[in-house]
């Protein structure tokens, strides 16, 4: 079992055998679908919405017409969830759930009557897999890539499909420098040197007490997290700029932290090798996890008496 | 059946049924995945060779490790011809052969442990859809797109990918503007506004005698007809420049024409809604098409002679 414990739903079946994909689905041929990822906390999941509209946004972005409402998306995945639950020892796991959405099944080649197929959609939920207390505690250690990210005007960032070979390509450069520098993950650069954004994630630097991050103009993701991170920051009356800055100021700041869904706010401590001023997690990066983590619980306590 | 007649292989097992691909092939999850397209003249893949060296070379481009040795995808894409020709009324059809290899299945995420799976292969063959002769007679009309094509420094276009929604969305531009304006298909320009190629093909365009297309360096496929187009005119004594361009130069030409595997060497006549000087195929035109369909037959004779 390549995925232990996965639950799949293909277009309404659920089932716990990958039972595949048609090999004429355009995600398959193209790479022509979109995706999210939306994780549970303690069974709920607490921006579930966000990530919808933000699939809705994607789908606008590459003219794909969702084949279904999102309350479908929105039931499917609960019930997929319920489905994952009943397996044993999983009815107090929390998941991590992969919603894929393609522009359909049809034939291969590029034909008005050949692109306007009935979108498809998979749901994969799986055990989450945290960072573990070590991670947590070493913080990231990240590579800046020589790959440059994708242009919006020609694949944008902002839009979450199934075309990621641009961070796959930025990721194996990590690969390669991994005999004799250990790194855990890549950042891309845009072709004005910009520091852009993660393979997976948003990226921010403190200096002086500022809070920095790149801007959603140059062609990045707007991260759910990066989106909250900033709100709680503010909230807290830290000053927060969406700039943009050239790799060298991440070597030069007082600390550096990446946000997602996965990893929530997370310390960066190395990059390209060299070692950060802040070696651990750093005191902006510390309250903004903690703010992070308590905004999720009152989320869950406000959508459990909800329920 | 969405593609009639079709015979896929998967993974070396022949089949007429579209078993489907696993959810966790990362083909489907990230488009991480290469593929060339090779077809039959008469019974003979006369340029497979050239395909399978392309296929080794994106392979590199994308530090992917293909799972099979060029010598077993040469007998697997022979075995599914056979099993294709024995089909009902198929014996004596061409086809078009979809090679596809993904990175392979393995758990979703980021990690070196995940991303060093076995690559996996599919192979679909289906009757090959040829252009009709009215097709030929009229020529194309195409669109330039306002969508840029990716840069290569970020996902380079010499390497055939499963990432193909750059194309997707320029040909995207041609359903939108179907209503005002018939159009066949997208062009793409490059940020400095330098013609680099079409979705499934090459340009040229001819003035005064001269034979110009875009350079490889541009960031375009090293396509396998447009380099024996290129050699065939050298060998009639033709200039040919290998030159960037803006789009302006394409509207001013005494013809422009596109070639691939499935168009080989096809006239445009008709450019963002505006007739070409050449409203048919013109003699420039028409004389490397004809010279392309005799080498062809040349490389049959000699294919068939070798068996």
């Amino acid at each position: 079992m390549i995925q232990p414990h996965a639950i799949f739903n293909i277009n309404g079946m659920i089932t716990s055998e990958d039972i595949g994909i048609s090999v004429l689905d355009r995600g398959y041929l193209y790479g022509d679908s979109l995706y999210e990822v939306v994780r549970s906390y303690r069974g709920v999941f607490v921006h579930l919405e966000e990530h919808l509209d933000r699939l809705e946004n994607s789908a606008r972005l590459c003219s794909m017409k969702l084949g279904q409402s999102r309350a479908v998306y929105r039931e499917q995945i609960l019930r997929t969830f319920e489905a994952f639950q009943k397996q044993p020892d999983m009815s107090r796991t929390d998941v991590y759930c992969r919603i894929i959405v393609t522009r359909g099944v049809g034939r291969i080649g590029f034909a008005h009557s050949k692109i306007q197929t009935p979108s498809q959609f998979t749901l994969i939920l799986m055990p989450i897999e945290e960072p573990s207390p070590d991670q947590w505690k070493q913080g990231l250690h990240l590579w800046i890539a020589d790959r440059l990210r994708n242009d919006s005007r020609a694949l944008d960032p902002a839009m979450k499909s199934g075309n990621y070979l641009n961070s796959v390509l930025a990721y194996l450069e990590t690969v390669e420098t991994q005999r004799s520098l250990p790194v855990d993950d890549a950042v891309l650069c845009n072709s004005e040197g910009h520091v852009t954004e993660g393979t997976t994630f948003n990226i921010f630097y403190v200096r002086r007490g500022i809070v920095c991050t790149p801007p959603l103009e140059i062609g990045i993701l707007d991260g759910i997290t990066r989106r909250e991170v900033i709100e709680l920051a503010r909230n807290e009356k830290m000053e927060v700029r969406e700039v943009r800055f050239p790799r060298e100021r991440l070597l030069e700041a007082d600390e550096v932290f990446v946000t997602s869904s996965i990893k929530e706010v997370m310390a960066v401590t190395r990059i390209n090798g060299i070692d950060l001023k802040s070696r651990q997690e750093g005191p902006v990066t510390r309250a903004l996890r903690l703010l992070y983590r308590d905004s999720v619980d009152q989320r869950v306590a406000k959508l459990e008496t909800g329920l």
